[in-house]
C-alpha cells in the first residue's frame, strides 16, 4: 500500500480532483492541491481536505504522486509546461474519461524518468466544482487501470493502491482499445441520445406529464459542455460507430411501426427484456 | 365523492387493475374483479382486495362504474361481447395508454345509454401480473383523463374522484390529440430508445462497466411485448414524426462530431443542460 509519508499532489480541483482529495483525506493521507482557481485552492485549504494548496504548479516538487484531474487538453499542456518540476521517479495518472489518445499524447512528451499509467475512475456527478465533491460517489463506481506495456508492475500496484484507498467498488483492467469501445457505448453514446431527447423539441412544456421513465433517460443530459466535446473528439472513430449502429436500430424499429410487423417487434422487446436482466443489479 | 355503496368493478386483473382494486380496498371501497385468469382472481380474493371475483363476465351486472384494465384490442373486442350485461346508465373507463383510437372505436360500439370515459394513470412497472400489484406507484403519477363533447360533466366527476380515491399525484385533462402527441413523445420514443439501445449489439459482456449512466438509459427496456406493440401501432403518426425527428437530431450531432464543430456542440450541451434543470423534481 502508498506509505503514509508519500507526497501526494492533486491537480485540478474540480468535482473529481476535490472527491479524490477529499478521499486521501478521510483515509488518512496527506496530499497537496494545485488548481489555478484560488478560491478552489482556498475551498480545499478550508475544508482540511490538503496539506497545501496553490495556482502555483511548483507545488509538484517533490511529489511521489501526481494525479492529474484535468480536462485532455489542459493535462497535455500542463504536462509540457511544468513536468520539469518532477522529480525523477514520480509516478504520473489521471482520470481522463478517454484513453487511446490521452495516453499516446502525453508518452509523446514525457520525460523518460517520470512513468505515467492511465486510470479512469468512472464517477462523476451532474454539478461541477470543488463544492461538489464527494468520495460517496466511488463507493459503487468501477476504477479503471489502462496500463500499456511501457507500464511496471510497481505503478500498476499503485494505481490499485489509489483505487483501495479512494474506496471504488470494483477495480479492473482494460488496453486502451478495450477501454475506449467501452466507453463509446456505455457512456459517450448514452450521453449523446439523452442530450439529443432534450434537444429534439422544447418539450419543457411537458414537465407535468413527465414520470420517471423520462426523467431517469434524461438525467445525464446535464452536462458539462467544456469537457465532453473533448472526450468526443479523442474517441471519434468509436462513437461515431455508435451512433451509426443505433441510428439504424432505432430506424428498423420505425420501419417495423410502419410496416405494421407485430412479431418482429415482440421479438425485438422480448431481446431487449432479457438482455436488460442481464445488467440488474446483483 | 363517489358513494361507497356504489358497485366498481375492475376487468383485467393484471398489474394495473390489481393495483386498482388494492387501492379501492385500502380507500374501503367495495369491488368487483373479472379476469379471464382463475389465478388472478383467486389470488385478489385470497387478498382480500375484491369482494367478489370472476372468470365470468356476467359479474359486471348491476355495476355502477366499470374500469377496463385491458389490453387495447381485448377491451374493444370484450366490450362487444359482453356491454349486454351493463345496466343503464353504467359509467364505463379505462386505463388505456393511447386514447384517440381507443375512444373511436369504443365509442362506435358502445350502447348509448353507457358512457365511456377515457382515463390515462401514467403508471406501470417493469413486471407484469397481479402478485406485482403496487398502489403506492400512483402516489407520485399523473392521471390524465382524456373527455370529449361526448362527456358529461357527472363523469368527469367520476374520473376525477377515482383519481383521489387512489391517490395520484396530480390529476389533469387533456384532448385526445393532446394526450397522444404527449404520450409518443414522453413515453413510446423512449421505451423505443431504450429499447433499441440494448438491442444494437449484446453489450451483456460491459455489464461489469456499468454505472447508474447506463442501468437508468435502459431500465424501461424491460418492456411487457405484448402490451406496447399494440400502443405503438394505435399511436402510429405521432410515433413515426417522434422517432424521425430524434434520428435527425442524434445525426447532427454526429456530424458535428465528425467535422470537429466544438462551439455547436457547447451550444448544443448548453441547451440541453438549461432544459433539462426545468424536469428536476421540485
Amino acid at each position: 500500500m502508498i506509505s503514509r509519508s508519500a507526497k501526494i499532489t492533486v491537480v485540478g480541483l474540480g468535482v473529481l480532483g476535490g472527491s479524490y482529495i477529499k478521499g486521501f483525506y478521510q483515509a488518512g493521507y496527506t496530499v497537496y492541491g494545485v488548481d489555478v482557481d484560488p478560491q478552489a485552492v482556498a475551498y480545499a485549504e478550508k475544508m482540511h481536505w490538503i496539506k497545501e494548496g496553490s495556482t502555483d504548479a511548483s507545488l509538484v516538487q517533490d511529489s511521489d504522486i501526481v494525479i492529474s484531474a484535468l480536462y485532455p487538453h489542459v493535462f497535455e499542456s500542463w504536462i509540457k509546461e511544468n513536468q520539469h518540476y518532477f522529480k525523477p521517479g514520480t509516478l504520473l495518472t489521471d482520470v481522463t474519461g478517454i484513453k487511446r489518445e490521452i495516453i499516446s499524447r502525453i508518452n509523446a512528451d514525457l520525460r523518460n524518468d517520470v512513468e505515467f499509467i492511465a486510470c479512469h475512475p468512472m464517477a462523476g456527478r451532474e454539478y461541477r466544482g470543488i463544492q461538489y465533491a464527494d468520495c460517496n460517489l466511488f463507493t459503487k463506481a468501477n476504477f479503471i487501470i489502462v496500463p500499456t506495456d511501457q507500464n511496471t508492475e510497481a505503478a500498476k500496484t499503485t494505481a490499485r493502491d489509489i483505487a483501495e484507498i479512494l474506496k471504488f467498488n470494483r477495480i479492473s483492467e482494460l488496453t486502451p482499445d478495450q477501454h475506449d469501445s467501452m466507453i463509446g457505448f456505455l457512456s459517450q453514446l448514452t450521453h449523446i441520445i439523452a442530450v439529443s431527447l432534450m434537444n429534439v423539441s422544447d418539450n419543457t412544456h411537458l414537465v407535468d406529464y413527465t414520470g420517471d421513465s423520462f426523467r431517469d433517460l434524461t438525467r445525464i443530459a446535464r452536462i458539462n459542455e467544456d469537457l465532453w466535446p473533448e472526450l468526443f473528439e479523442l474517441n471519434k472513430d468509436n462513437l461515431v460507430r455508435e451512433i451509426d449502429a443505433f441510428i439504424n436500430e432505432m430506424q428498423n424499429f420505425c420501419d417495423l411501426i410502419q410496416n405494421d410487423d407485430v412479431e418482429e417487434m415482440k421479438r425485438l422487446l422480448r431481446q431487449s427484456t432479457e438482455r436488460r436482466a442481464c445488467f440488474d443489479r446483483k
